[in-house]
């Protein structure tokens, strides 16, 4: 472990099988978990001033790797003063791999022992990233956390190229362990294995014999479905050390989370709440409604009128409604704002009920009261 | 005058000639003047949240009648409990006639003594704006101070289309007056007449025989240029009453406010620093600094180091122009508001200045140092 402080600490709950409720300390502030992390690609969760992520509840960003070191650069968002100045966010940060992102986004993309060759999406040049220059990026841009190199396969996916993912995972994170330089960060391994139990288990059982501060589960959201979700959490959770804080990457739709911190997970990162912000859809508790909608023309309502994010607590449905109808700002930064303040209001009733022990009853209840949709 | 509180109170200067300092009272509270309303043509500020329009010293917005009875339409947004509500803006709100943009906007328009007839930008429907519904329409959207019905003719333009904008604008004046049903708005009336001073002359005083709560130069910043301006102002404001407002219509540039102020102008709407923020180009004592170029790319400055907005208390240039290049809203976002700050900040000493007897050395300091580009 560094030197700063950085730890997770147990609060409540189980914390072995979960749920549990804890405290994640980092040098930028803490995190009270089960949390919920918002995704800010280019160094901004789109459209939302920090001031208001902060007035919403947001404890801890996300950024991605893989678009920074493409633009502005890596070096750039240094010398700027990292990550935290280009933000102007005080509070933690996380930064993911992007080896995620060169298989999602990046074309004519090599893979051998050594790392990942690929063009950029932005202008088309070469890039190579290996373990140790994804940690050199992830160093230059400074986050409270960072990620090792990792393979994700999609899914479906043949158990061989599976077991390869794997097997580079691991020789990854090694790596990445040595080449790791800022002891005011904490370096977490990233469990791979699709859903192949054994493959999960090798995989989880040498990252934690490599000892890393942290674990996410990653290779889900990536078609798999909720039953599978459970059955790679069920597998894999166990095998991670209590005392180390959990991530379940990609994953944000409330089953799915209730499941998760069920069997312990303590972090989540989503694009769902600013995505679908942006598309006029809106999280409410009973359901998501979409604003574009006719029938909110004349609607003096707010989204939630039990919410106290600034959407809810100044603007009616059909103004922000007039403002998607426009093109106005106006109308993604808002349904953004409500979104994430949805978000960060389940998570704390979740955490609020762990500590108070009953959970189950409390995440029934949000399952029972959002719908899905309208 | 209507019940409710509503006047401009001298404070400072010289009421008659100008320059001079006031404060106009409205229902949704006071304006020190000079004043700069920013413009929120579809009831937004584009990508500025009322709570940072508040916290750059912003006092009153402005509003467009034409696009708002388009979309969502005038009766929507009275349904939606008005303008201040729709807009979250709890301060003065003040919205034009709708005349001009029928001109800049609108296709296929006629014009007769009725009124006008033009085909909506959005979708081509057919609508008819007479001054009594010009004036119903801003009955309906509800802000403070709402203005007549006027034509304001382009430049250059012949003495003859002029001086039939003028008996138009004369006549509709009048049928306004007649319309208005809302004691707490306060219609104000548009003098016209180009850059002919007879025209000028007859039109501001048949209004003012009309006794309106305030008087607007309008048909300026249509390509007259800054000569042509200083004329229109020196022949039609000694026109108006010393203890009325004075608003000239579309003006932002720093020497044509001064002007106007030198020569007693109140109030000023223009779109300068929200378009000019939108595309990247910043506003500083040094003149126009554009956020795109190369050479910000790792400065770690803010846009102004002396200035106290959020853009610059927090963000540095290079991740400004980061946020430009990727495409984010926080690069129009921020932009917009550090030269909302910036023009309220030179209003703010113009006001000061005036009252300390010191107005000509600020004016020219302000002209001074802002250069105009980079």
């Amino acid at each position: 472990m560094p030197s700063v402080p950085f730890n997770w600490q147990p609060l409540a709950g189980d914390a072995a099988a979960g749920p549990r409720a804890g405290r994640l300390t980092t040098p930028h502030g803490p995190v009270e978990t089960p949390a919920f992390i918002p995704v800010g690609t280019r160094a901004t969760v789109r459209g939302v001033l920090p001031g208001a992520l902060r007035a919403v509840g947001v404890q801890i960003v996300l950024a991605n790797t893989y678009h920074l070191m493409l633009r502005p650069g890596a070096d750039v968002v240094r010398d700027l003063g990292g990550l935290h100045a280009v933000m102007a966010w005080e509070g933690p940060i996380l930064t993911d791999s992007g080896g995620y992102q060169v298989f999602s986004l990046s074309e004519r993309r090599q893979v051998t022992d050594e790392g990942l060759t690929f063009r950029s999406h932005i202008d088309g040049e070469e890039v190579v990233l290996t373990p140790e220059s994804a940690v050199a990026a992830q160093n230059a841009l400074g986050a409270d956390v960072i990620m090792a190199l990792d393979i994700c396969p999609p899914y479906p996916c043949p158990r061989e190229a599976v077991g390869e993912a794997v097997r580079r995972t691991l020789a990854w994170a090694q790596r990445c362990l040595s080449a790791h330089a800022r002891d005011d960060q904490a370096l977490w391994a990233i469990v791979q294995g699709g859903v192949e139990p054994d493959l999960r288990r090798r995989c989880a059982e040498e990252l934690v014999a490599m000892d890393f501060p942290g674990y996410a589960v990653g290779g889900v959201s990536v078609g798999e479905g909720h039953e599978n979700l459970r059955r790679v959490l069920d597998w894999t959770v166990p095998l991670l050390p209590a005392a180390r804080p959990r991530y379940l990457m990609g994953v944000g739709e409330p089953r799915d989370v209730v499941a998760a911190i069920e069997r312990g997970v303590d972090l989540f990162d989503c694009v769902l709440p600013t995505r679908n912000g942006r598309n006029a859809s809106a999280y409410t508790a009973g359901g998501m409604i979409r604003l574009r909608n006719e029938r909110f023309k004349a609607d003096a309502r707010p989204i939630e009128p039990e919410c106290d994010c600034p959407a809810c607590r100044r603007f009616s449905r059909g103004a922000i409604r007039h403002f998607f109808q426009a093109g106005e700002m106006l109308g993604p930064i808002l349904v953004s704002i409500h979104n994430l303040r949805f978000f960060t209001r389940v998570f704390g009733r979740l955490r609020e009920a762990i500590r108070a022990g009953r959970f189950r009853a409390e995440a029934q209840a949000v399952l029972d009261r959002y719908a899905g949709s309208d």
